[in-house]
């Protein structure tokens, strides 16, 4: 399927696991019953308060500044924490479910948003800086002694986010930066441990906090991509 | 990102193609502007009638049958038609966006669902039929004359979908198929040549039939698939 070769072509991949379970078409993992709800997560129909997103979302969505145009990020070492200085406001802020970005104790997603490239550099420490996974398309540049993802960078110039960095705006103490704006890769969390069961609950918070869940990335950066195929195959 | 190497890992992938053109995250391309519609398709605002999304559910989609219990599926061949008795109602109905599905002649979208592979059985002229790619993970048999895929069948035990066969029940003349259900793969089309502008007035007209619109499955088909990641790594 063709969407399927171009999130992979764009995100890499891994080896297959095997596994002797094979769950029926008719019993969608999400109706499999409720369990008692953990620490972290409720099941559907649970306090959704006590659903931990994120830390930035989970008291309220904040609205960015207009005016705003950048800051610090910094890791999370008390001596000599990497910095890196952004010159620029970020776009498509979202909160994501993926299991490769960093995402903060307790919390069931990452916050992430992308920054142009020329508008990021590292300004204390990068001695510490190591890609995470030098075979990922995003190479994420993460602090060796905390494990804090500082930025991800895409060094093919064929992808379509090619020229853009992924960051966490968490990282900066700097008030300003565009708010979360959708939820995507929601059902990645399950692998993750969240149990199938919590999921509606999980939806439900995220749409009462105005960030649209998804199981992909938003409907205009999907099209953005399928765009950028078409172009390539020369279909537009 | 785990959801991508799932997705992957479960409906394989081609060969990355190259391109110079690099769509800028802050121009996404559901914003670059109208043009004319064309003619199977209008831009968003248009008379959405005029939108085919396929041929079965363009007048409005119809309930299935509670007691129905399955049918034969024609090719389009008039002479020595190829014939598949499927002895099971369908399950997970939808319309789907992906390049690689059969669509019938005009249809923005194919339609597909599953039925148990146990309950499926070429019952005319199956020395017509020929596996499309033998190299993809659902090996669609399509009839070599008119092109029409009759079934398509997962042969990798590992699967989560392994058991199920993907059929197109429009194929039948049988009445009460289980009705479609969502859309799935919806940016996909613009692979196909739907233009980025069109997109908006394609998923709007999806809404107006009841048809979920999503750029990836449906919340519970992603969810399970999930599930069966997360079980097959150990985590659940």
């Amino acid at each position: 399927m063709s969407l399927m070769d171009t999130i992979q072509r764009w995100f890499g991949g891994t080896k297959p696991t095997s596994t002797t379970t094979a769950p029926r078409a008719d019993q969608p993992a999400s109706s499999t019953g409720a369990e008692a709800p953990t620490q972290n997560q409720n099941k559907a129909g649970g306090s959704s308060m006590s659903i931990h997103i994120h830390p930035a979302v989970d008291d309220g969505v904040r609205p960015g500044r207009d005016d705003f145009s950048g800051g610090t990020l910094r890791c999370q070492c008390s001596d000599r924490p990497v910095e890196v200085t952004v010159d620029a406001q970020c776009a498509h802020n979202h909160v994501c479910g993926c299991t490769k970005c960093w995402k903060p104790e307790g919390a069931l997603f990452s916050m992430v948003a992308v920054v142009p490239r020329d508008k990021l550099r590292v300004t204390a420490n990068e001695d510490k800086l190591q890609v995470v996974d030098s075979s990922a398309v995003i190479q994420r540049h993460a602090c060796r002694e905390c494990g804090v993802h500082m930025y991800g960078r895409i060094e093919n110039t064929d992808h379509p986010f090619h020229g853009l960095d992924f960051i966490h705006p968490e990282l900066s103490r700097d008030e300003g930066w565009a708010a979360p704006e959708f939820a995507a890769f929601v059902s990645s969390i399950i692998e993750s441990g969240t149990k199938p069961e919590e999921m509606e609950g999980v939806r439900n918070r995220l749409r009462e906090l105005g960030l649209t869940p998804y199981d992909c990335l938003s409907p205009p950066l999907m099209d953005a991509i399928a765009t950028h195929t078409a172009k390539a195959k020369g279909v537009l």
